[in-house]
């Protein structure tokens, strides 16, 4: 926190116990709290959240905190952007007043966090049934970790709204059941994803791509388009939706192979009930969505069909 | 509830909406709320938890409810004591006023709740390296069950203090780890356990117990306070302790024979720390703890020496 301007109207809390006399303030003016959980770098698709927090509530609260619990061993942790400083800053020319919790992986962990799962002592919270497919698949114990961390700041911010983005589609579905199951006192909103003028989906990650990545990472976008396309003129049946998107970026990827490498995670059409693949038409609505890495940068991106989440 | 007595003072609520109601104007109030989980069939320990409630905070609530994540697919979920209407009459008799949230195990489990572990869909909470030893040994997916039905409630609940007996000891030493690592936003209190005459810890498990029984289901307690004397004049080495405990446990065991089985479950020496067995000689403190079968029915203790959970 050295060296850091705090703009006006933002106030920066890095301990939990001031942050809370902060939060029971507005309690007892009776006033309400609108929450925004992110790892910070914040983007147009943050501040969307937040716009709509504010417009919900009588104040906001953020938190910034890249959560240990969701990366494996072998993922982008060390490098994931830390960029405080510009975060504070959009945040004040967004809105007149916010809390901003910073806290310490120590403060949030106090059984400490391993890396390895099997290695992990502590409370965890899990989500089955909704975890293990789509995201999962590649990233086993990434909704254990957002769920746990999930379950902590609302402990902690105690907001009466709290919001997420469509974009992470899956993670929208596990935390509403988390919601529910363990009855947080608390509305959930899921917002629409915010794009670049080009389509592609606002993300902390994008940072990551070169220009010429930049230029191939629409590959995602366009095969999820080119699925609702089919899905509203031609058939509804998701193993051909699915044939041709992989097609397309399977094209994009043979295009680019000089200059970038695509490699595609999955394409999936499945149900916002249970989150499970749909084997032939469509019936009601629907989740599109998939991975693609750009490089080694590791993009997602979704489209409901006929879906409120 | 079909014919339910209300008792004067006591209000009783089935649903988690109206409880909400009641208690989110007690927030507004600017007063206390302690809370005291329980499954019913209330004996002296529970309402000697009441008592400590009522002591430090201006309103009691309870809860009463069965909870089936914690029974395994073997166990008395079917026959475990309902007894709701003498529960009722128990506190009112107890105090002047207190809230009773007796919910459905429905709106406890939006996404139901199987009993075989490998089935169930929807949000869990585990606490790690304090959950799989000791009770956890018989009884691998109990504190999945109690941490989970505690979240819940806590969350429902939401209260400045919340109270436990000590006669659960794993079970305090679990909850109090996931109230720091989720930071749940109450003070935890544990109570000493209320034993009767003889010194048989209060159970609502005590009920199963035939007049024959009843005179052996001593044998734990004994086996206890045994290790607690020796460990207090002659040695401090746990095994040595454990093996004299073991012997009494199987002398009893003996004599009883023909009128009552016993089949000692374990016992165990332990760090508060970590619940890791003591191998050698008792450095600090520890709880000495134990489970016997007297009957069919399962009976637990312990003792803490030198140890403020």
């Amino acid at each position: 926190m050295n060296g850091l301007r705090i703009p006006p109207g933002i106030q920066v809390f890095n301990s939990i116990k001031n942050f809370r006399q902060w939060r029971r303030q507005i309690l007892l003016d009776r006033q309400t709290l609108g929450y925004v959980p992110t790892m910070g770098a914040l983007h147009r698709g943050h501040l969307s959240l937040v716009s709509k927090a504010k417009a919900a509530c009588d104040h906001v609260a953020l938190t910034i905190f890249v959560n240990p619990a969701q990366f494996s061993p072998n993922e982008d942790l060390g490098t994931y952007p830390r960029t405080l400083q510009a975060d504070l800053d959009a945040l004040a020319q967004h809105l007149d007043k916010a809390a901003v919790l910073v806290p310490q992986v120590a403060e949030m962990y106090p059984s400490g966090i391993e890396p390895e799962v099997s290695k992990q002592v502590g409370a965890f919270v899990e989500v089955k049934g909704f975890s293990h497919q789509l995201e999962g698949t590649t990233r086993p114990h990434f909704f254990r970790g957002v769920a746990t961390v999930v379950s902590k700041f609302l402990n902690i911010v105690e907001p009466e709204q709290v919001f997420f983005g469509q974009k992470d589609a899956q993670q929208c579905v596990v935390i509403q059941r988390m919601i529910h199951d363990l009855h947080f006192n608390v509305k959930m909103n899921i917002c629409s994803t915010v794009r670049e003028s080009d389509g592609l989906a606002m993300s902390s990650r994008n940072t990551y791509l070169t220009p010429i990545q930049r230029k191939y990472a629409l590959v995602l976008y366009n095969a999820l388009k080119l699925m609702e396309e089919m899905y509203e003129k031609s058939t509804k049946h998701a193993p051909t939706l699915i044939a041709a998107a992989t097609e397309l970026v399977n094209r994009t990827q043979q295009e680019a192979q000089a200059e970038c490498e695509i490699k595609l995670d999955y394409i999936s059409i499945a149900s916002p009930k249970d989150l499970n693949e749909v084997k032939g038409d469509i019936a009601d609505g629907c989740i599109m969505s998939g991975a693609v890495y750009v490089g080694k940068t590791r993009l997602i991106d979704n489209l409901m069909v006929n879906v409120n989440l």
